[in-house]
């Protein structure tokens, strides 16, 4: 059961709803159970017409986290501390995969990134987490893109990890959403990387009006 | 004419080599006038074997920045402070492409960006030279293969200014190097998101022992 915790927005639902059609079962969780429970009724519903065979299912944050044998945060980066603090327990021993970009808007300069102490979202969840494998990953890829259950993906996600095994996990879950590649990025070190890409894609969006991605060229 | 100013880097030879190749008139700057002299001969001989049609030439730092219509920034980072206090009456009113990526590398954790007060190498590099139009471009492009004068290059240059027409020659320059991609970055307040990605297609060249690049895709 994969959670995705802070999972009614676009990032979450998107990523939610193609693993559901892949065929894993997911929990949607958010602060409110009942704005969960929408969001995967929303979603159940893409899936049956798509004929994906992922159950989908509604909840709040903690219990979504308990149920979960692995959990995705697609909260904005501002809610990702006061959501981890009730999270220690019910992720415990688990992967987390981390999908935060610290970001925000600025009139005239458009996306900037928002500086972390800890680095990145990623080290930061770490910290809040000790006894969970996190895991950065996702960060770049559009979400308008994702919630288009029949649009092929193009581009790489980028997976930066301590755990060798939780890295393992993502990449492989990463190649079950046509046609996401993963690539291995190294430790949780090199999130912060990853993570200011999304500021700049955003802006490169507004320039072009496009959907934009990265791929790495030469791996 | 185009000066590379510390040019006699793998980075600043390989951009140097490509756009001489492409029919532009190239010196080579160095602290010391001397080996700025070595490299221009080395690289002469390779365009003369290639039929390439630029020139190229040595010269001091201060000489080839006077000499230059245009200059490109291919010092380590160290180094851009000390250079640019020099050279901003030679690079007044001119383009200034600052190629470079603040990095260090520490052991057991590979390759590191180094904080930069200003934002970026680029926008520390514009306030050094506020009578420059600061151009950042090709910090994520291998030198390596820049050097083979054969190789297609694959993958984007994002490129990021505020001064529009120092952009467009800049993405006129890129589109002479076979088959590298400009990919209109914003402003240079972007430029640290692009020179961060730096350490980590350093990182990830470990992991894969390759040469990486980056693409980016939708655009």
């Amino acid at each position: 059961m994969l959670a995705f915790l802070g999972g009614t927005g676009p990032e979450g639902k998107g990523l939610a709803l193609r693993l559901a059609l892949a065929g894993e079962n997911v929990v949607i969780g958010s602060r409110d159970a009942q704005r969960a429970g929408a969001a995967a009724e929303e979603l159940a519903a893409i899936i049956q017409d798509s004929a994906g065979h992922g159950s989908i299912d509604g909840a709040d944050n903690v219990d979504a986290a308990q149920r979960s044998d692995a959990a995705f945060l697609t909260v904005p980066y501002e809610a990702q501390r006061p959501m981890l603090e009730q999270l220690g327990a019910p992720l415990s021993g688990k992967v987390v995969v981390n999908v935060i970009a610290p970001m925000r808007f600025e009139r005239g300069k458009g996306a900037i990134a928002v500086p972390v102490d800890a680095g990145s979202a990623a080290e930061e969840a770490q910290s809040l987490l000790p006894d969970s494998h996190v895991v950065a990953a996702f960060q770049n890829v559009s979400a308008e893109e994702l919630q288009e259950p029949h649009h092929n993906m193009v581009g790489d996600v980028v997976i930066c990890a301590d755990d060798p095994d939780a890295k393992s996990l993502v990449m492989t879950l990463t190649q079950k959403i046509p046609d996401l590649r993963p690539v291995d990025g190294g430790g949780l070190l090199n999130a912060k990387y990853v993570e200011q890409i999304t500021p700049l894609l955003v802006n490169i969006n507004r320039i072009y009006k496009a959907h934009s991605g990265i791929r790495i060229t030469g791996v």
